[in-house]
């Protein structure tokens, strides 16, 4: 994770500093997937860096099934923490803003100001709540399309994202192969297994079946599904973890000195799971986690060319550099390699790395020497072919 | 799964036959792990062949987490799946009742006939609900040996069991290394890992957390933790199968056609586990599931000897048959190889076989030819040593 600066130190020296989220207003409606229309949107989103006179050198960040528009630097001199992947968003980092303007937004659906569960649905004059339409990955690329329109960005420089971000970066090189330059795919998968399927799914029956879910209409009930969304976080965080990063991080490790012979927390491990659980559930929206889930699940653009994958990725114009991690069991290399196969047998260009790190899915997040090279060289390569860095620079790593 | 047999089929001739369940009761306390006595208690059991003069040729059974008494062979005639040990336990089968009898138990704390949270506990009135202990590995290889006090068998041919079952034979080599001839382990390992603790913990959770548990007292109140149960129950099946075999067994298929854009039902994964979940729900105890967690994550006899487990193993008298699937992820080969090379380590007579299967954690529940060979070449030496069975005798496989 990203190192907290204490209050009232200075601002890191590679942070993109304090950064205001700025919203878009989209009243063309936009036709979804599932054949619903929104008459109307707001998208939330952040900017790090500057565009540049030819609008050449924009970066789309994609989120995961838990993020939002605040990837990096800080909202106030108060915040202790910077945002989701400030390790790799800032000047001198791996998507460098010296050179790059950064964009990153909260998706359609979410729950951090982004038109969503939380929004108020003008046809009901209630909150669009458990109505929200279930958007689809390419609901969301085609949303993010409006925003590049009203931002003035033809052709992103690159559309970077991790896990569920990766699979927007995906549907963008085919969806949109002319608007995007470069694809970062990280941590990744073109189509979820049935494993993957299966714990989405005992998460989601956590939150529908919490008697507070009150089927989607909690916020009317003035209540919140705290233990379902809290036990779909606990979930969550197991296959975030690899098996040996939870096992150094807690290994057998009891909190107290003795097995208490109860059900109170002993163990540390379920201490960090309890308090995982517990945090979330008070801040993140039950649902907008299921339409997440569900977006997660949807995904699979081979589905239409009978799964043919490089049949699906046949529009992509772009460069792309695939990333995995050793021990990641949520999207295991396998996955990425199943990507770089198709992206090759499509005859892509692709490079591919996967980088030994033993903090499985959540590797994507954390700073990693080898990880920052492969990753800052192939936005560098980015930057010098879009003529936004004399090809001659060489950037500090 | 053993095959069903049709109603009014006639039995499979491998099979032990029709059983009839015995309960022994014990009215000499019983000192448990947790500090507290169990005044009496009642274990309920099954037996398949015949015990010989000699009372050499028993072999102990231990179950599993959600296991019980009833391993092999049908209750009566119109039961349509034998008990769940079937595929190994029975005439020619891996533990061949023609030379052994076999004794099938369900553990203290259980919720099939043995004293658990579902007996009335006479201090109180009450049923046991949550007062009933915290039950370890360690208790239960006591009450096992009360059990086999009772039935005249003085030292166990072999005991065997698989996951929570093989680390209850680990403890009797350990508690009780002259009466235990041989020892099989089978897809268990000697501690859980943090991510094993971890799901565990989910499931304590979902549990604990759904509103109908009542602080375990829900027979009280007349209800049932069904959610958490259910939610249980999914995540384990979750860790029961390989990646592998959940693919294949289902793969991204729908249940219906299309996408429905909604929460029903839509991916055959789903509908598996949510068919596991709510039959368990109803059939199983919240307050036993509970227990049989904790008993899972205590296990640790290192602990003691400060990790080191082959000076734990140090008391161990017999040889042991160590098995591992390749595609278990719940207790994986490297788990049972850690247990393999204590075992070396302590200069213990230990044969170990990896056998290829794809079905994951459950494979130790079913048929295959490479398991049955190694596992009834192991049987059939203890038969021949123990002078059950001629030591020239071939036993068809």
């Amino acid at each position: 994770m990203p190192e907290s600066h204490r209050l009232n130190d200075p601002l890191p020296a590679d942070s993109v500093g304090i950064i205001t989220p700025q919203v878009a207003h989209f009243d063309t409606p936009l036709a979804l997937a599932c054949g619903k229309v929104l008459p109307d949107f707001d998208l939330v989103y952040e900017t790090y860096g500057s565009l540049n006179a030819e609008r050449s050198n924009a970066v789309l960040i994609c989120h995961a099934l838990s993020g939002h528009h605040h990837a990096a630097g800080y909202h106030n001199d108060e915040e202790r923490k910077p945002g989701w992947w400030d390790a790799h968003i800032g000047p001198g980092k791996s998507i460098d803003t010296n050179h790059f303007f950064v964009v990153s937004l909260n998706n359609l659906g979410g729950c951090h100001g982004s038109t969503g569960p939380l929004s108020h649905n003008s046809d009901t004059g209630r909150l669009w709540g458990p109505d929200f339409p279930l958007v689809t990955v390419s609901d969301w690329v085609n949303s993010q399309a409006r925003l590049a329109d009203r931002l003035g960005i033809e052709r992103w420089a690159a559309a970077v994202g991790g896990s569920l971000g990766g699979m927007q970066v995906l549907q963008w090189s085919m969806a949109f192969p002319e608007r995007i330059a470069n694809a970062v795919v990280i941590a990744a998968t073109p189509r979820l297994s049935a494993q993957n399927i299966a714990f989405n799914e005992v998460a989601r029956q956590a939150i529908r079946s919490d008697p507070d879910f009150h089927a989607g209409w909690y916020s009317e009930h003035q209540t919140l599904p705290k233990r379902g969304l809290k036990l779909a976080r606990m979930v969550g965080h197991i296959t975030y973890l690899s098996e040996d990063a939870m096992g150094s991080k807690f290994g057998r490790d009891l909190r107290t000195n003795d097995l208490n012979f109860g059900f109170d927390v002993e163990f540390q491990v379920e201490s960090y799971l309890r308090y995982q659980g517990d945090t979330f559930s008070t801040t993140f929206d039950a649902n907008t986690y299921l339409l997440m889930t569900k977006a997660l699940d949807y995904f699979d653009p081979a589905a239409r060319y009978a799964g043919n994958l490089p049949e699906a990725l046949a529009p992509a114009q772009c460069p792309f550099l695939v990333v995995s991690f050793t021990s990641d069991w949520r999207f295991p290399p396998s996955r990425s390699r199943e990507l770089v196969d198709a992206l090759i047998q499509a005859g892509k260009p692709v490079s591919y790395a996967n980088i030994d790190s033993p903090y499985g899915h959540d590797a994507f997040l954390l700073p990693d020497d080898r990880y920052h090279a492969v990753f800052s060289a192939f936005m560098q390569r980015a930057a010098k072919e879009a003529g936004i860095m004399p090809a001659n620079d060489e950037v500090t790593q």
